[in-house]
């Protein structure tokens, strides 16, 4: 099952060197979960050949233009495309007043349903469920009210092993051993495991951006496959982070390191870094498993 | 005396092949009016060098979203530049609750006066002046409430002739001169065409996207010396123009040589051409002296 991620964008808010702002995509099973939707979101998608059509669901982190102003454009291009499909949308309540006075203007015309649900930025909890994945969010502390976002896979049943002797079987018999049930073969009962693959750990993705270093995103963060975290300055600018309430890349890696995260991946860089191997270095040097968030590259969880 | 177009962007609705939506920027003695505005516009600005600062009025013909979505970037962009100085924004009346919707969520903090004032999109009008130009605007039809605009390069009084005996003059008289009255000089009064240039013709520019085929702008865009007039399709595509209240490059040739302007440059390319040679072509063929318009690409006026 594919689980990965694709990065659009990755800058923090002013525009630099040509890097786009904050966006994401989720690829489970070639389903698409779009992560915050920067201004070019569209443009990005185009360039690195990303189906906009295969998005299934969008979620926005909080309401700073460098993470939603790519929608409305987004929303517009579906409905030029000809989209059907319903499509689901998670951000913080007020993105429904803004999208509201865009429609109301007559320059966004929607030709599917947008079904929107408000985030929770005070506390923790399911915010979406489909035959994938459940996905969580939790609050984070930045300047705006803002969320984070948690993808975890869901059980699908257990797979047959290919090495087992599945010709005498039926098809029921076969359903039965993928729920992980005993059957009775021959008048004997046998075990399902004698059939099955032991079960994988489920991966799961997590997401924060932007957030103050925060060490009670412990809880959330515990164990995750991938984790993507800001890491906007360098220690060098640890004050101005702390007064923009943004995040080092050393105290992102020491996030993933005390949560035993089994990797890291960061980004919204500020403008004033061109080379940004020295973002990479600082969290390295406290959790070698780290990557730089590049547009266009994919990381798989 | 600068006066100059530099394109940002000149793509259709539809994102295609790396190509931005329409934006232009307007240099005038390096004062900056920006024309349209669609996503991506503070991206290119930053590709191309333009320096934001400049801008000091941005002009929106109507609120599809290619031609206004990379506005509230750009504002935002703008303060956390520090800008202190008003900006001026014309536009059709419904973007101040636009503006006021993305303002009220807490995503976008103003540094500066906006001073926002309403197109009118029913009937031709001044809509704005300063020490430079004199800008028009008249109404376009399109799909929704959409206008064009006109600037006309202001008189700034005489040039004095380098080769004229200046060096008997006063300070009091040579400002005489400029303004065209004739001195008086050791008793004998003397044409001040003695000491000036000739008159040079004012330059004028003109923005027509987007709108259908319409021969009434004649009046609007007579002699112009540069005009911008949208060729979404080629004539081959005519009904599709005609239902969506687009040009093909075949009317935009027409209109610009019935109205004897100097030069003609087309834009809002249809995603469907990947080559615009095409386009280029149909239009020179009724007026030579067309052009394409190309991001990144300076064209004088």
């Amino acid at each position: 099952l594919t689980f990965e991620v694709t990065i659009l964008g990755a800058s923090a808010a002013l525009p630099a060197l040509g890097r786009f702002p904050t966006c994401q995509i989720l690829n489970v099973n070639h389903r698409y979960y779009m992560i915050d939707c920067g201004e070019g979101a569209q443009i990005q998608a185009a360039r690195f050949g990303i189906k906009l059509s295969r998005i299934h669901s969008i979620f926005i982190s909080h309401l700073h233009g460098d993470h939603y102003l790519g929608l409305i454009g987004l929303l517009g291009t579906l409905s030029l495309q000809g989209r059907k499909r319903a499509l689901y949308l998670y951000a913080p309540a007020d993105l429904a007043d803004i999208l509201a006075a865009h429609r109301k203007s007559g320059g966004l015309y929607l030709s599917f349903e947008l079904i929107f649900k408000a985030t929770n930025t005070e506390a923790p909890e399911v915010l979406a469920e489909d035959d994938l994945l459940t996905i969580y969010t939790f609050p984070l502390r930045h300047r705006i009210p803002c969320a984070g976002f948690r993808f975890e896979e869901k059980r699908r049943g257990y797979t047959l092993r290919k090495d087992a002797p599945l010709q005498a079987l039926s098809i029921q018999q076969k359903l039965a051993l993928k729920r992980g049930e005993d059957i009775v073969l021959e008048g004997k009962t046998r075990a399902f495991t004698e059939f099955t693959e032991p079960l994988k750990k489920l991966r799961t993705y997590a997401y924060c951006s932007d957030t103050i270093f925060d060490i009670s995103l412990l809880s959330e963060l515990n164990n995750v496959d991938l984790l993507y975290h800001e890491a906007t300055f360098t220690q060098e600018y640890l004050t101005r982070a702390q007064e923009t309430m943004h995040t080092t890349a050393l105290q992102a890696a020491l996030l993933a390191k005390e949560a035993q995260v089994g990797k890291l991946l960061i980004g919204h860089y500020s403008s004033r870094y061109n080379n940004l191997e020295v973002l990479l270095a600082e969290a390295q040097g406290v959790f070698p498993p780290t990557a730089l968030a590049i547009e266009g590259e994919t990381f798989k969880v």
